[in-house]
């Protein structure tokens, strides 16, 4: 066992809200339903942050990034250093995530959780790190359960010490959509080949010796069901912190957007922990990942938007972030059929 | 015949910049390929305007409106007084739209092409009115091809009036995804039922009444085949101004960003005068309308958004607004890897 204290989440439940929110949207000047998927993000973060009009506050963009030891068994197609070196460009402003962010205002802030290499401090990074990358999986457990706690625990600080009321959480850390494809596979019960993709771009042979490599990491730690268990056996020490920043950021309710498949995968863990994250949490995009379809489609979500990304960092998130101001915009300012003097449906 | 001064739109065809910003975005720091949609997007805006780095300028969202004659038959859940109703709501800022064009900085100018009520002046507002509603076109042909041309000519005048290198094309009629239906049936040769949806909002027996109705006006005009005599034979005036503007938009090279049902139906009578305006159209998203689906299958077109909106206006075209700004920033401020000194793919 291992010491290891989970935040409280309860469970969003407040009919009255709902009602009147839903009321509010369904007299609006336009048809009922006519804004579709937007009307059920007004309602989500209504009821997230308690109050008839959500209005989203400082919102914060969380890059966690991490090298995989798994990496060495070439699942990648890129080597182990250029997690380092996006950290460098996310911080230097020319990476996708840093110009979306830079787009719609959000405060970026880059957090190594287990980098290899050493940085430099700099205002926008914290520095973190629990351990230089994690142990090769197909070896040993990635993460012993201490460094998990610990980079849990990371993340949790990072999250409480940020002003706002809402998160994007992006990742960095090349071999990590192993590390998801394993966690989805082990704790949804799914076949790893279903869970496994092309990541940075593996063509067909590649993406066969990665899956046997998957299947093989599977089987050495068929013991490690328990969400945590699974967790450190097949890291990584930035998905351990995401967890910990879902887990922090839906304890203070929060709105949690999530980007792609690895920050998919840690939600998946944090919610196994705290099923009440999920009514938190505005799942972005689509990735074009089989096993971020496959996760989306096992808890019936369906995200803004579907643009084949395959990037991480947050850059979906950033990306969808306009159609939640959206959301709230239509709820404060769109006028009623009686403001308006707009007559309602023919008898 | 009848007069009718049809504008020069070449088709974009430059193989040395097409290539050069391919290659400015396969050296971006990203997995080539991973910023998916986004990606075409960024080439489609640098071919219309003819340069490596676009760049969106004072972007215009322009809402047609008109009132249809063959409202009076029951096609549409709400009465036709609703469209002059929802012209002041947009020019009061209480619409969804006005809402999203606030949001994203668009200027929002609303032109009476044929509402049947008279309006006093107002900034935002062009009084343009052609006439005051069409004729029904259960009984006769909706515009006369007098009529047709003229509101062609309003919305090519209303379009180079404005300043900008981007349009964002909406519309409001009460009873106009009819003439959206018709327009599609008959110049995609589809059978009626498949391009006729609920509109506002039919239930089911209105929906079976509205396709019956439109059956009837298809076959009243028969001969109507050519794009002009169809636009003529089913209306709306909205939407002869928008083939207009789309056509004026296009010989200026001007973004041109298509909401939905009805917006497309005038790009389909548009691009049968002049097929390059379909390079110029930037379709923002898919609506739940059966028959719009079906219009982007006939093109080969993936919308950027598909969020079960249904609402028109030019609420769709405003809420992808801020993608078509992403793909100009990725292009513009993403480094390369050899600038952020980022590691390619391992050999």
């Amino acid at each position: 066992m291992f010491a290891f204290e989970l935040p409280d989440v309860a469970a969003l439940n407040d009919p009255d809200l709902a009602a009147r929110v839903r009321h509010a949207i369904d007299h609006k000047t336009k048809p009922l339903g006519a804004l579709g998927q937007l009307e059920a993000l007004a309602l989500q973060l209504a009821l997230i942050q308690g109050r008839d009009l959500p209005v989203l506050d400082q919102p914060q963009l969380l890059v966690f990034a991490a090298d995989h030891g798994l990496a060495a068994r070439g699942v990648s197609a890129y080597p182990s250093d250029v997690t380092a070196q996006m950290v460098l460009n996310f911080l230097h402003g020319g990476a996708a995530v840093s110009v979306l962010a830079r787009q719609h205002g959000l405060a970026l802030t880059v957090v190594d959780a287990g980098v290899r290499q050493d940085f430099e401090p700099h205002p926008r990074l914290r520095r973190c790190k629990v351990a230089p990358g994690t142990a090769d999986a197909s070896q040993a457990q990635a993460m012993s359960l201490s460094q998990c706690a610990q980079a849990i625990a990371v993340g949790r600080e990072v999250v409480a010490s940020l002003p706002g009321n809402g998160v994007l959480l992006g990742e960095m850390g090349i071999g990590n959509s192993s590390a998801a494809a394993l966690l989805v596979a082990r704790l949804t019960d799914s076949p790893i080949a279903a869970c496994t993709g092309r990541g940075t771009g593996l063509d067909d042979a590649a993406l066969a010796h990665k899956t046997a490599v998957l299947a093989e990491v599977l089987a050495l730690h068929a013991d490690a069901v328990e969400p945590l268990d699974a967790l450190a056996a097949f890291g990584g020490l930035e998905i351990a912190a995401l967890v910990g920043a879902v887990l922090q950021a839906a304890a203070e309710r929060r709105v949690i957007v999530v980007d792609g498949y690895i920050v998919s995968s840690a939600v998946l863990v944090a919610s196994r922990l705290q099923p009440a994250v999920l009514q938190r949490c505005v799942f972005a995009h689509r990735s074009q990942e089989p096993g971020h379809r496959r996760l989306l489609a096992h808890w019936g979500v369906r995200p803004l938007i579907d643009l084949d990304l395959r990037l991480g960092e947050g850059s979906g998130a950033a990306l969808a972030w306009p159609l939640l101001e959206s959301a709230c915009r239509i709820l404060a300012e769109m006028a009623s059929f009686e403001s308006a003097g707009v007559s309602g449906p023919s008898p």
